[in-house]
């Protein structure tokens, strides 16, 4: 197995010589390349050509898979930009702002089918294992969108149904990533289900450590305003469990909603949170997904040092920008 | 065989007993069965159950495929009527009127996945150049319709550019649901590729009928308002060969769009027409693209009968409402 870098590296360079139609194909295909060109740290499909080479050295033949669900992950990011009017994606322009919303919709659909398309990519044998997990993994996504937009305009959600949101919103790609690449790289099925486990778990833990650093992490190194969640009104991990906490409290945390949005406001939600121990109880949701995570991974076939690989990989995703 | 009435009730049928979620998930998905329910004429549908019974009296197992094709088709719309901001379809309330903008997105997004799932519930054999044949047409209907949204910002178009992009946009979709149920059917890789060719020209004719119809029709059968286009400035194959006819005339054509729309701009512009004899050289294109269709049919190696029955389909399609 080689470096999360290198493997970063890699899928780096697939993008840049992806060959898609120009001329007069240009108003379609090149908000593609723009979109596909923000970099990132690309973790999807490095988990993908990792899990390939952990099973069986395949990360060449999981390179295209690997894009494609490179792909479905920004087709997910141009149409959800769209939906919640978004102008700015790491720090440049979404592409329903750069071009127009008309645009951003039929280049998002493009690219779809183009990450079906490359997950196609794979020997005749694995074709259809492979693509009903990209399938499967595709409709959680979109019910995951859904709910996260219902919650919206829900005033009381449990965290359980937080939870299975972002299993679905956010956990479902990174499962489908590690167990796309598993089985590319031969693993039996049982193994690719643990390490779609994996892949899902760490997701879950992504996204409650991502609503903690909106609140509580230090915005010179978390890349984003904080107090961005608070000020939109969004319900995030720190909110449905501080309703869930205190019914007093409650009430408390949904005047302070109703505070126009700015510093007075996220102050005082921020107090709240404090008083209830949500940032205590967010970090320990982390870590109890993350241990569900590393469970499953622990459960594989995989020797010491390849599950070593993956630690530091869930590690990176999770423990970024504390 | 079955009559080209008795597919239509069989795909009805199929579209009312599909069973898809409700519960908290109904916000996305009832808009799916809403698109789905609106009824028409199902021609996409019949079409593969039609092939796949000619080549091997496998209707049974195409229908599955041949929902997937519809349900694509019903995808496309959505999206369209949210770029061309249409309120209504088949005398309803379009998606996005009826629920709202991002509803539409991602129901149709859904529905994209859900197609292919479809799409995919055929023999393990056959998977791999169906899938590639349903995502070869998929990105051909992109680029048609982006190049549709680019040709209302040029003032010249020529006629060939026109019938690619219409190739692209209403014809690889019939020519896809014509091969994928003769592949179903059994068909050989030859006749499949003409059964392609066969849908694809007829869907060119069927445009360009179209098109004359929304002109030339009469609003009682049309089922549509006469000179639509004209008034939204359609750049439709009138208008097209309109402008390569004759210089001066194309000055003057160019002159009558400018007119607000109304009675008066529609008549001004049916007089050109009328002047330069487009409805009869649309009506010769409509023959050309037919014929071509029938050559294609005719090249198979299907019988008399069953050739007739295909025959009898395209007419249905372009001999409507004249």
């Amino acid at each position: 197995m080689k470096s999360i870098d290198e493997y970063r590296i890699e899928i780096e360079k697939t993008i840049q010589s992806l060959d898609l139609p120009g001329g007069k194909l240009e108003t379609l295909y090149s908000p593609i390349k723009y979109a596909l060109s923000a970099g990132g740290k690309r973790i999807r499909p490095v988990l993908t050509l990792m899990a390939a080479d952990a099973f069986g050295e395949k990360s060449q033949e999981a390179i295209k898979p690997a894009l494609g669900l490179e792909m479905f992950h920004n087709f997910t990011l141009l149409h959800d930009d769209v939906m919640d009017k978004s102008d700015m994606r790491r720090g440049r322009m979404t592409v329903h702002k750069k071009y127009d919303e008309n645009t951003a919709i039929l280049s998002g659909d493009t690219m779809l089918t183009l990450a079906t398309e490359y997950i196609s990519m794979v020997e005749d044998k694995l074709l259809r294992n492979i693509l009903d997990c990209f399938n499967g993994m595709a409709i959680k996504v979109y019910e995951g969108q859904q709910l996260d937009i219902d919650f919206e305009k829900e005033t009381k959600i449990a965290t359980s149904d937080y939870i299975e949101m972002i299993q679905c919103k956010t956990g479902a790609l990174l499962g489908a990533c590690a167990k796309i690449g598993a089985l590319i790289g031969g693993a039996t099925e049982k193994d690719a289900d643990k390490m779609y486990e994996f892949g899902m778990q760490t997701g879950v833990a992504f996204q409650i450590q991502d609503d903690w650093l909106d609140t509580f992490g230090d915005s010179s190194t978390f890349g984003k305003t904080i107090g961005g969640d608070i000020n939109n009104g969004k319900k995030t991990y720190l909110y449905v469990s501080a309703l869930e906490a205190d019914s007093q409290t409650a009430e408390a945390l949904k005047e302070a909603f109703q505070i126009p949005a700015g510093d007075v406001r996220v102050k005082t939600v921020t107090r709240l949170y404090e008083k209830l121990g949500i940032a205590e109880s967010a970090k320990k949701a982390v870590n109890h997904y993350s241990s569900l995570a590393l469970k499953a991974l622990n459960s594989t076939s995989l020797s010491d040092d390849k599950k070593e690989v993956f630690r530091k990989l869930a590690e990176k995703l999770i423990g970024r920008k504390k």
